[in-house]
């Protein structure tokens, strides 16, 4: 049996990570490695993957990906070789009103593979607010509302920062988040939300629009679930291009 | 050293727990178990632990509990044991106005030590609706709200249903939950939320006011986490009656 | 845009799984539905996937799932519905030796497709014990094993029973494991997990070459992960039946 | 009713944290606050709570939280605070007999409260191999082993490092864990565990009896949660200091 993927799951990391505005961002990544192998390299697998990974580790962005995973490819002598890795991401926000400085937090995956098909995905999950349209409609006051987070996964041919693709979900939600809002905050954000009441499918159909109408972008999905305020359980909505183009 | 506590945990098992209306609910339960022994029972204390679970397992109950605890305790010789299970527990309610069935899941938890300190502790956790008083207060219209959890611990001289506790909470809450609503119990839940603001000191001040007038509550500890919609991160409240009696 | 995915994820509700003997068993699933739908169903979506989730819960099987889904799509009149439920299922064992019982506990998962797709995918998660084959053969005694989890997902053309592919599992592992062992069944799962060093590849390959075998099986994909004694990170193998064939 | 407590729960924030050996170490701590208020501060809590925590997170120890939660209950009029940060922590170790450098990494919590009770409790999480005893000496060769963590939590008079608690866990284990491992140490770390066969119980009373030599340590508590290679369940032994001494 010739073909199969071995390798090693959720190792933690520090890493660095290259920002959109010139910094490198302190965090901590999960990363798995897979590989396929013809021959017996079990042992040295874990080693070379683990000096690659230092090697890069100081400064990890989408950019560097190729050369590091043809480096484990090489190394291991493997057909191919998929390296993910998941981190949560730091951006600086504003708030609406008050213009406070306060930082959210992402969670944003790299997740590349050479050899047998040479693929890049940049994955960013980010919390909305949804407010439901049925509610608003029928309600004499109010409109119930949540926390609901929206998975976006892309392939592109020209280089796009998490940073953007953060900001089109943000755009596409009933309101989007921050981590510090005082009162004239707080008062902007739910006004947002009540002006713009959408469904899980509603959303995943605005964040599907953009990306489709972005032409760096060859390819992605985009998921919704909402954390209903109403009920225990999510709604959801799922998209992929493939099915939609 | 001659006190410890040595055991097993997250052993999982199917049960039937007595419900109030007098039938017997099929469920599955998460277990631990821990004794402290003077000697060297180590492999006897999962057998004896096992058969005794056994034994009981086809009908659960907080009256139960004392029994099957003497049962494991001298089983084991142990000065003390400690047996802590926790299971979904389901409920059929009616939906506010369509009067529509369905089963909303709560997690329920029963705790009781045997030995060194007789005990035994009731724990449900009881998802809910909070409305922001403050955003209410402020805007235009609407007001941010969001699914929250709350959690209570009770000990009591007189025996305390489940069913009762959950509905204590219920109705301490912005809105409770439903799984099944039509569009007029939609309707409902939204007005109801608004009219209802609640911080989640509002919600485990409200709980502790109820279960501090009941006489058969000897102690308890409240929480509610809400998982705020304009945020990424929960609003908490907690109470313990030591601290408020 | 046409061509989407809606619906709720992680619903609880008690559901009875026809076993493989013929009893009924009684456990919790965690339930998502997702359709494919042309207008605005919404509220009936959940309305509908209720109610025949409720007529069906009572006694819920493989065979059941086309005539469940089919009612789903004509209910909503959907493209395509896709329903999934991860429960876990109970088996009883008698230990090696002491041929003591006790319950091992699975996840299994029941995934069905009616519309675009029809499709049915059983899936199981079993628990085994691995054995490094390279500790065992470089160490002047002793080798370091460890708890690992193999995940099997496959399609048949003929009903396939999930107690068939536990076994089939349990058979390609260092060793198997019980809730319960005497003393001999200790000294037993030891020996047998000594004389059976495997790594996770070994075991996916064993398990890939038993599935490959069975013509009642149309496609499958097995994985295994392997929670290391001597490392934090997990070990990691996978294979596809499309790969191998 | 006037005491309770009111806060936010799991916020991220990035950290750098003060290392024993003189450096600054970069992580993501996820944080909670509590405080005790008279009053209504609801907005200001979050306020004061995020700029006290901006002003302090480019160098966090433990010697600052005390200057760092004083801020924040003068800024809140809080009867009391409460703080608790947990981070993955990284130390860099030499295998066992290559001496290939890699780095481990464990999670840490620093918890810390003002007001009513003044307190600081130090909290490491560490993987470690045991190895069955009672497996060992039935069994004609081999012993099963497995990953365990052991949790322990201080409070001290004079201050102790994270990593000098890591080092005391690691010297009490059937064997310490390592990120990387060539074959000579893969060698060395079976026969080490295989030459110190310990139980759960075993583990918990050598921690305990090092701490409570420790004339630095004023209280601890300790357990142990063995992730049983021949079970689904887990093996677990707990010891308070105030039970023992």
């Amino acid at each position: 049996m010739k073909i199969q993927s071995v390798g090693i799951k959720d190792i933690q990391i520090p890493v660095r990570i290259r920002e959109k505005n010139g910094g490198l961002q302190n965090t901590v990544a999960a990363v798995s490695l897979q590989a396929s192998m013809p021959g017996e390299y079990r042992e040295s697998c874990v080693h070379i993957f683990t000096s690659v990974l230092n090697k890069y580790m100081d400064e990890m962005s989408v950019t560097i990906f190729p050369e590091l995973l043809a480096e484990i490819q090489e190394g291991l002598r493997a057909e191919s070789a998929r390296l993910e890795m998941s981190f949560p991401y730091f951006i600086e926000k504003k708030a609406p009103v008050s213009k406070t400085r306060s930082l959210m937090e992402y969670e944003c995956t790299f997740t590349g593979a050479v050899g047998t098909d040479d693929d890049f995905i940049l994955s960013v999950k980010v919390p909305i607010t949804t407010l439901c349209p049925c509610s608003k409609e029928i309600s004499s006051a109010g409109a119930h509302n949540q926390r609901a987070e929206v998975t976006l996964n892309v392939k592109f041919k020209k280089f796009i920062w998490a940073e953007d693709l953060i900001r089109m979900i943000e755009e596409s939600a009933s309101c989007e988040l921050w981590a510090l809002l005082k009162r004239p905050d707080e008062k902007y954000v739910t006004e947002k939300a009540y002006e713009n009441p959408m469904f899980v499918e509603d959303v995943v159909r605005k964040v599907a629009v953009v990306a489709l109408a972005n032409k760096d972008i060859t390819w992605f999905s985009a998921s919704v679930e909402s954390f209903e305020s109403i009920h225990k359980h999510s709604a959801y909505a799922y998209v992929d291009s493939n099915e939609v183009r």
